[in-house]
């Protein structure tokens, strides 16, 4: 069928979206989500069909940007429009749908169809919902994680060694990152970091950095960061690393479910070259894995899939229980993370946790004496002196001081009710409250804890403060704080964690943040 | 978030869409497919958002019909957006999503949900591809149908019995309903039937009924043609009778999946009010069931199905390994089925599957000489009387003859290249010749067959012809028809079916007709 053009403006990403009035359509024989070829000249591309009664009138087509652009076509042209046969991919789904494993082919067509926009969304939604509810092999994993490194950019760097290291997240507070990239970079080794913004927690590694420094650095930026100071912490988002992961995830977070855990780490971390890596997964009550041997199980997993891509994978479990430091919110973990490497403040959680990652790291690229190491490089202020390094490279002020990193001028104290110890916190309240006080979007809002599990509290003493940029956050959050049990406080342990009566409802909550 | 409002034209179907600036959307903290709350006045709907860079600048919100419409609000006013929270039925779309059974309540507030609009394509076909992978138990079937039931509109008709007849598809040339419905009609009973359009076929029951009178009736006249006539043959798709099965299917057909196979066929007549109800389930090489053990699980389900909705159920398996009658494609069917009931061409299997089903009916609703009753039903004359009571009702002409229907003037002859007794025939194929002749959207586009099962054939002889209204269609089914085996001729039966190679790939076709 002949239509005519008209230009849209119309932006759906990279999807090639075309818009049919519906009497058209149902010429063609197409529907919603349909595919259809478009020929013009002598070029052929398949566009996906949005329907309207009103924004195109009968014998028109709109176009997208996306097609637009690939064809190079102007308003009024005429072009032939009929039924796209389906991409062949769309059969290897179906097929994934029936429980089937899928071979490394029909896996790399997949997901070059993704990153095309050739598929709708239904069908990605089909094939990642097929995934979590038939599972994936391990080779399947690294099928998956290979063909969204070949469908996206990698970084080239002329190192033997490439280190690198991932949190699976659900460890509030943690500011692991910011503290290890530095040390391992200060010691000759090479670690070019990325980093997530948060979805649902108060503060990405990409959100806290901020604060210091730049962190939307494109490929090359970072390439010449990374070759000047052996490392960097940068946000992923903007680097096309695996880009089939951002439309993955996309269709995850709202379903939440989180299939794709295995090929989005590894693939990013193949990206970028790594040869090493450390992988840490806080365990217990308020993260993702919530006892051992989950977490043992899944580690084993890691160090498979990444024999299979050839990177050497080692895992750390690590103690999940309470957020690690003091501090959730963005400015007042990169203060934090400041005061550390500047051996201002003492933070024993935080810095054995930075020390023993790292510790792991040095001593996979045959360095035995990691900790002491790791120790001395963050001891001797040379860490420091790397990350301010970083900090300047990256386009931000290497001489910062915590005193200069603004914190929200709100402030909401809260009391301990009664005498004893704490003896459990509910972190992701915390993170609530964090959001509710703007963190985070708004940097300087957030917590600053007095108390950790263990700690002697008497009755009137402060144990956290809630920072916001905005006073009208605190009121809502004060009320919940009066509500809400945050902090478990006693004499001795309390036995009875919850009761359960006839029409409760529990809402899971989900985590994802890679 | 104050937004200044664009109005766009553009329409969503039921979807409230908005589209907002990819900046602003950062800045509320919303991705595509998620929802913002809009405030405009006393007002506040949701809207589910699309992302664009130029369609809308920085500062504007781009409404669709659909959120213009409820709204009621003018181009460049300002309104205030902020992020929504999840409609609960997200939350038990997950549940379904980890394995669970649904409640009724839960059920329901998805499809209200889906229905308003109040879902993203990725949430519902989060919901189909669970039901397809975890599969649904009966209660949640019949909560579904009900809920789908529910959320749309009803027939009400002052009958004490309501017979209905549903197949459930795959038996390729089957005239049934338009038979049946008469002879059912003419013997006083109420047979509100409706039926679909041919999505993968090459002609839905509504394509060959189309060719004899209109189809596309309101509810309204639905109803007064079945209280003046007793019957009706029209279809289903303007009613809006169980208005979420139009939306899960979008999201079924591409994906292959039929997971609302029972809900959607169950509803529909839960909807006209059917209190007696046959099935049809066609059953052999061809069809959607493959074997007879297989149709009677699925006929035990259904009945329990209609035991839970109060609906009386019989199911017939019947023979499906060829097609029914003579005749593929609406023209050709429509004028077999009259012909039939004219008595003018005996049709011995399809005469008989009518008499078959209508017999169960009418032995349903207490009549123990079924089969004889419709036989004379149709002997007699009275079922061609009633045949054309219910055209004209619907608004053709009620005085047509079989040669007034106008069938493709081009016809390609395909002829036996040996002697032989026809052991198999390939109906799909014969669907797929249809097709590609220009059915169903080319009326008279379609096949007549000659030879069928167990018919002895001489070398030379006619065994079908294909019928195209367009000449040029025809260059490419000549091709087809030269390379491939549609009839299995033979002077003994062939124990070979076929040879599978290394390197070969199967697709599964996907029939999705209810």
């Amino acid at each position: 069928m002949k239509l005519k053009v008209r230009i849209l403006g119309l932006s759906a990403g990279r999807k090639p979206v075309v818009i049919l009035n519906e009497d058209d359509a149902r010429e063609i024989g197409v529907r919603g989500s349909s595919r259809v070829e478009i020929s013009y000249g002598n070029k052929k591309i398949v566009g996906i069909v949005n329907l309207s009664k009103s924004l195109v009138k009968k014998g028109e087509i709109g176009f997208s940007e996306e097609v637009e652009r690939r064809l190079k076509v102007k308003e009024n042209e005429s072009i032939e429009v009929n039924e796209a046969p389906f991409p062949v991919s769309v059969e290897y789904i179906r097929e994934k749908l029936r429980g089937r494993r899928l071979s490394k082919e029909k896996i790399y067509q997949i997901v070059k169809d993704v990153v095309k926009g050739n598929l709708s969304e239904i069908e990605i939604t089909g094939f990642v919902v097929a995934l979590h509810s038939y599972g994936l092999s391990l080779e399947e994993a690294a099928n998956l994680s290979l063909a969204m490194v070949k469908t996206g950019e990698v970084l080239k760097l002329d190192r033997k060694y490439i280190l690198d290291k991932h949190s699976i997240g659900g460890a509030f507070g943690d500011k692991t990152s910011i503290i290890l990239v530095p040390i391992i970079a200060s010691l000759g080794y090479t670690i070019p970091k990325t980093s997530s913004r948060a979805i649902t927690s108060a503060a990405g590694t990409a959100d806290k950095v901020e604060v210091l420094t730049n962190v939307e650095l494109e490929l090359e930026e970072m390439k010449r960061v990374v070759e000047k100071t052996n490392g960097c912490l940068i946000w992923g988002g903007a680097l096309h690393l695996a880009p089939a992961d951002d439309i993955f995830i996309q269709v995850e977070y709202p379903l939440g479910i989180d299939p794709l855990l295995f090929p989005s780490i590894m693939s990013k971390k193949k990206a970028v070259g790594a040869t090493h890596l450390v992988i840490d997964i806080p365990t217990g009550r308020g993260t993702k894995v919530k006892t051992i041997g989950d977490a043992t199980l899944l580690a084993k997993d890691f160090i498979e899939l990444g024999r299979m891509l050839g990177i050497k994978v080692n895992v750390a479990i690590t103690y999940g229980e309470q957020p690690i430091g003091y501090t959730i919110g963005p400015a007042l973990e990169a203060k934090e993370a400041l005061e550390i490497l500047m051996r201002k403040k003492i933070v024993d959680d935080q810095l054995d946790k930075v020390l023993e990652l790292a510790g792991i790291l040095l001593s996979m690229v045959g360095r035995k004496d990691g900790k002491e190491l790791a120790y001395k490089a963050w001891k001797s202020g040379k860490a420091e002196k790397k990350l301010r390094e970083i900090i300047e490279e990256q386009g931000g002020n290497g001489k910062i001081k915590p005193e200069d990193i603004p914190i929200g001028r709100y402030k909401l104290d809260v009391y301990a009710k009664e005498d004893g110890k704490v003896f459990w916190i509910d972190s992701k309240k915390l993170v609530e409250i964090a959001r509710m006080a703007g963190a985070p979007k708004e940097k300087g809002s957030g917590i600053l804890i007095y108390k950790k599990i263990g700690d002697k509290v008497k009755k009137g003493q402060k144990i956290f403060s809630v920072f916001a940029e905005h006073e009208n956050k605190l009121d809502r959050i004060e009320k919940i704080v009066e509500e809400s049990r945050i902090f478990g406080i006693g004499k001795k342990a309390e036995m009875l964690i919850s009761k359960v009566k006839d029409g409760f409802e529990h809402k899971k909550q989900f985590i994802l943040e890679r």
